[in-house]
């Protein structure tokens, strides 16, 4: 089996100029889960493909994956990423800008060394994906302005931001694997689920993880008001004094453990917290469905296996 | 034949999030020469392909060339672009750097529509051109910082950051007009001296521009100290008083119209703008000789006319 840490290493950021691309390799190599990876051999493996034709493309969505945190962290300012200083901190945001670009067209240039009957169709899977992450970026940035931004809203969000490359993570190693249009798309739809159960997972354990174990402060979202499924949830459920008190706290921009507590408490007393715990198990449900149709060997049961985990994952 | 900027303007994007697309319109709003796209509509009618075939590469061209212009603006902290606020200032860094992103997406599915026996070469070419573009930025960075420019270094980054692009507009044009393997690497090499005998110019009319025809203050690159190739021929020229005045004009590091004067009678005391004037003349000429073994024809004439209005352009 491909060890994917392995295969990311071994892309040759060697070349000059190294102001370009020492940034990316530094850049991709903070480890992380390569999920994104994961999920684009395992669904080529799955369906009765060989891994190794399904590289090059789980290379090149694990090399858009770590451009879009590149380019996300100069955006939200961001100065830490698994540990490790950020691009824009340890360079500055013009290296960061251009060597994020150029991540950019290493994704395309590693979609070259796909099997080429399917180069078509998983150049349009990818590009489309890739806009759907930008529209989802986007959203998630208005949405900091917006007033109306209802539960609906913030899903789609959160499909676009995070759940469609996952999916088109698992349909293109699908497609490589020569998995029928059906696998396909119940492998993509697994995807769309799995995200938005880690997505909401996230929103939880920022609010109510353990310290400890998460790894980074809790209440972050908390701090900067963001608009969460917890706090949309909570904002619909409450009656009027808890929304009063809900909005007393929003106008408090300063961030205070008082402020953090006072909200999480807010967030199980209107069942947020708990809508949100069961919103996790429902998508993990739909998830584990769509699998259902597809061969029953020990890569699905790997794929059911990632759905439990993520939905109790402590960090 | 196909008016490009009214071909950039059916391009839609009235899409959501508006957000994301409203600055990529604007952006694209702007006009300019279009000439990337001309160049590659022109390439594919000299060997005797339909224009039409070429619309979507050429389309793919120019929203990657506004996109690479969008990102340097905000690299560069430029606030007007063609008469115009950039996007960072009308809007700001972080819609800058996102909608530029998409921009660059959407140059890859505006090339998903050529025709599809050319999408893995023209894949190819495109992807190895952005990269290069993005080298040759790099090496503008760096040269900023480098006290050991040559001029052969200048040249290659001038190559790298403006010439590809036309070259492989030019050949990406032939590739889909049907023309030979020959003829695309004439209309390759006819862009790449284009290009060099452009940027020359771009170098001398900033320094002996006429203000009211040159559309911008005269001596920018003086007053930053730019490695040119002015500046760069000028070192290389200067006997040891000349040298010692340079040197003290670039300790200068105030904007002075003093400073400005004194350089450009350096420049022209020391051969530097005569050497300028005669590499202009000379890339010219290259280019004019790259395309002797082409189709004698309507289209071939466009390109000679140009290369000939560039040379002699005042803006």
């Amino acid at each position: 089996m491909i060890d994917c840490n392995e295969a990311i290493a071994r892309l040759d950021w060697s070349r000059e100029p190294q102001g370009l691309y020492a940034p990316i390799a530094y850049a991709l190599s903070s480890g992380g889960k390569r999920l994104r990876m994961q999920l684009a051999l395992t669904a080529c493996r799955l369906v009765g493909g060989n891994e190794q034709d399904a590289l090059p493309f789980a290379q090149a969505i694990e090399v858009f994956h770590n451009f879009t945190l590149l380019h996300d962290d100069v955006m939200d300012r961001a100065d830490v990423r698994r540990g490790m200083p950020t691009v824009h901190v340890k360079w500055n945001d013009n290296t960061a800008i251009l060597s994020g670009d150029q991540m950019l067209i290493e994704a395309y240039h590693l979609l070259e060394g796909v099997p080429q009957q399917h180069l078509p169709l998983l150049l349009k899977l990818f590009t489309r994906t890739a806009t759907e992450i930008c529209e989802g970026q986007q959203y998630d940035v208005d949405f900091e302005q917006r007033q109306d931004v209802q539960i609906a809203d913030y899903i789609e969000m959160i499909r676009l931001k995070t759940s469609v490359l996952l999916a088109a993570a698992l349909k293109g190693g699908a497609i490589i694997g020569g998995g029928s249009e059906k696998q396909q798309q119940a492998l993509y739809n697994f995807g769309i689920h799995l995200g938005l159960a880690f997505q909401i997972q996230d929103d939880l354990l920022d609010c109510f993880g353990d310290p400890q174990t998460f790894g980074k402060a809790i209440g972050g979202d908390i701090s900067c008001n963001k608009k969460t499924y917890l706090l949309l949830t909570a904002l619909d459920n409450a009656d009027n004094d808890q929304r009063a008190e809900l909005r007393g706290w929003l106008a408090h921009t300063m961030a205070s453990t008082q402020k953090i507590e006072a909200m999480k408490q807010l967030f199980v007393a209107t069942g947020a917290r708990s809508a949100a715990e069961h919103a996790i198990a429902e998508h993990t449900q739909q998830a584990l469905q769509c699998l259902l149709t597809l061969p029953d060997n020990e890569h699905r049961r790997l794929l059911e296996q990632l759905a439990h985990k993520l939905a109790q994952r402590q960090k």
